[in-house]
């Protein structure tokens, strides 16, 4: 502890203030290696958190194309190399046919940076819809998406948001098709306003798992009717795919396949590298191509050589291991654990999920579903003492947030479960 | 070449049309080591260009650090470590005693769209003064200050630009003290105009090296009147070093040490860390904090272990190779041999620069100072059929680029030098 203030001290005057640790009591990490991480004590913990290492902390055959290519070249993409071209046929070929180009950047922020401004080339608008407890990253112009904190100058007038959809607590109190409707309905009028506004109508950009409000459990079809709707009215639909993406619903490679659409743009970042910064935005050629004919775009680190062998090697575990099989399965085995545990404890409201990205959502009343994000917040700080990382999000901030390394095991999910166990019983 | 027009279609296939190549005979490069890249043909070529690669292709003791930190923990900053600290107190330490926190990023385009948001967490003002012939990266706030493509939905208004600073033809024809006379007073005219407007003055972003512009020779204390001008009027000074930083221009670690001014914010990039993707902000305590005050900020890459031992072990190679000495030493060099090859061919009106960023602007006639931009692209796809690779770049692209892995020897300049002596007399 004495030695964690010291280095907190350290951190706060070298990197500033409200820099977040997660915990009451922060770890300090050391070591990684599948789904376990080490403190600079040697304690071991089982990661439930950390989606960046998708095919676990510090997999060797990602080390080892990630240090073979750094010792045989890393340039940018003004030479010509093989490594980008290989890795986007191959990344592509998981898309519908439509999803045929790429571009890549370093980070999921720059990816969602720049399909805002391929839907801009595309339709000659700028107006964007967001939901209201999104966060697509942090650069100045994708911050703009974010309702948390409003930015020196004001927004910029061309954002509409519309309600984050809650399934539990559906909008005009009804679920299935009603609510459905509700929603896209909100979701026309967000158009509408922008149609009549100097914006225009350009884009919506979604997580098509929308994991940041929460992971919802949504009416199937839920999101073709936006599509529709967007479609209908000349605008693009995005979908960011920084967090369900690469197999982690078990379901399907994507969160739009997930969701049952085709969007006209994607993005990619964080488990894309197994923690290597590389995140891409996919496209059809003419999409693409409208935003390089209207924007000039050139990112130095963005596809080199380093990155896409990273890249690949992520590709190559997951096929190996079967590792979206692992999630389908564990995820059903752990999902169906969460919901035992709820038969024990009330304050369980709601498990769901799919894959390895899923929770409980945490309430004080099952009837009237008051969230208990006080107890949720004592509950993840908890289970870190116990050794088990987790987060909690949505709209409420009261779901656990599980989204381990993709070789989680039952094992795992058995220790996760039954420590969960001791400390909603000591509560 | 057959197997380069297959890569080409490949490459338009798969990653879109106008992405830019360098030559009209593309390099497909393979392999990279010290300041030689190979092609897939086998053939060598001396890496006159390559900034990001800064203490070497692929350098042994970088590659060892990624490796084994890759290897050992790769993670974000919500967690306690120990690397990201050692490295930011380390590059903190080569500045002025008033820059002493950071903020680490992907890219330098992010480092500069997170550095325009603290300067108006800083002053509470939007409006941005820039080059007309600058570039400080590509994220859509960014590319707000470059004027060669006008984005869609037109600028923000918030962007005002002074005339690229050219100490070979300077501004009001007079060159030393009336030169910076006259530049203040197009910079004052900027902030008086911002001044009147709904933004207000935030900040001037330069380059203190003014690359992209021509590493122009400029008056002692060009932008000592800038710095204070800018003061005067409450706004911010950002120096974006993604080219200068890092001992290239031989005398300082710095490019705005090299200028003779502290700026209030410094961004980072391209040659931090090798090749490796990261960037970086450094400010003052109380920048830093404003802007983490007034914005949310997280990124999920920037300051991981992984990079963080990349960017300490670019220091320790600067450090123990002794290379801003070597730039110093083997720049005045290479500079004098320009300057010769000057005395036989007329085409060289002026050999500029500092340390390994240098080169000769091409004119028809010295005495009109006419450039020759067509015949400095002949030049430079001329070097490249024999072996060198070498830019052109300023504000009439009739200078030679020459920015080379920071082991340049001497031994290397002579054949730079040569080839050049045989490409001019041949055109």
């Amino acid at each position: 502890m004495s030695n964690n203030a010291a280095l907190l001290a350290r951190r706060e005057r070298l990197l500033g203030k409200n820099v977040s640790t997660f915990y009451n009591d922060p770890v300090h990490l050391v070591k990684g290696e599948g789904v376990w991480v080490w403190d600079a004590d040697g304690r071991r913990y089982l990661d439930c958190y950390n989606n960046v290492p998708h095919v676990g902390h510090c997999h060797p055959r990602v080390v080892e194309a990630i240090a073979r290519q750094a010792a045989t070249l890393n340039t940018h993409t003004r030479y010509l190399h093989e490594g980008i071209l290989d890795y986007v046929e191959r990344l592509t070929a998981t898309f519908d046919d439509s999803l045929d180009t790429a571009i890549l950047t370093c980070t999921g922020s720059e990816a969602n940076d720049v399909a805002l401004r391929m839907a801009q080339a595309v339709t000659g608008k700028t107006g964007v819809i967001a939901t209201n407890f999104t966060y697509h990253g942090n650069t100045a112009a994708v911050s703009q998406l974010s309702i948390r904190m409003p930015p020196v100058g004001g927004y910029g007038g061309h954002v509409r948001h519309v309600p984050a959809p809650d399934g539990y607590r559906p909008l005009g109190g009804e679920g299935g098709e009603a609510f459905t409707r509700a929603w896209t309905e909100a979701l026309n009028e967000a158009i509408e306003d922008l149609k009549k506004s100097p914006f225009g109508f350009s884009a919506l950009i979604v997580c098509p798992y929308f994991a940041n409000e929460g992971f919802p459990q949504l009416p199937p079809g839920f999101l073709v009717s936006a599509a529709e709707a967007v479609r209908k009215a000349g605008g693009l639909l995005i979908c960011d795919e920084v967090q369900p993406g690469f197999g982690r619903t078990g379901s399907h490679f994507w969160g739009h396949q997930y969701a049952g659409i085709t969007p006209d743009i994607v993005t990619m970042g964080k488990p894309m590298g197994n923690g290597h910064p590389i995140g891409g935005v996919v496209a059809s050629t003419d999409t693409l191509n409208a935003f390089r004919k209207a924007f000039r775009y050139f990112n130095t680190f963005g596809g080199n050589p380093v990155s896409c062998a990273a890249a690949s090697a992520v590709l190559d575990v997951l096929e190996d291991e079967k590792l979206m099989e692992n999630a389908r399965v564990v995820g059903e085995y752990a999902r169906a654990g969460l919901s035992k545990l709820g038969e024990k404890h009330d304050l369980i409201g709601n498990v769901r999920g799919s894959g390895l990205f899923f929770g409980a959502e945490l309430v004080l009343d099952r009837t009237t579903k008051e969230p208990a994000s006080d107890i949720a917040t004592r509950v993840i700080n908890a289970m870190r003492e116990r050794g088990v990382l987790m987060g909690k999000l949505g709209v409420k901030q009261n779901a656990t947030k599980i989204r381990p390394p993709m070789p989680f095991s039952k094992d795992n999910a058995d220790l996760m479960l039954s420590v969960l166990d001791d400390v909603l019983a000591g509560l």
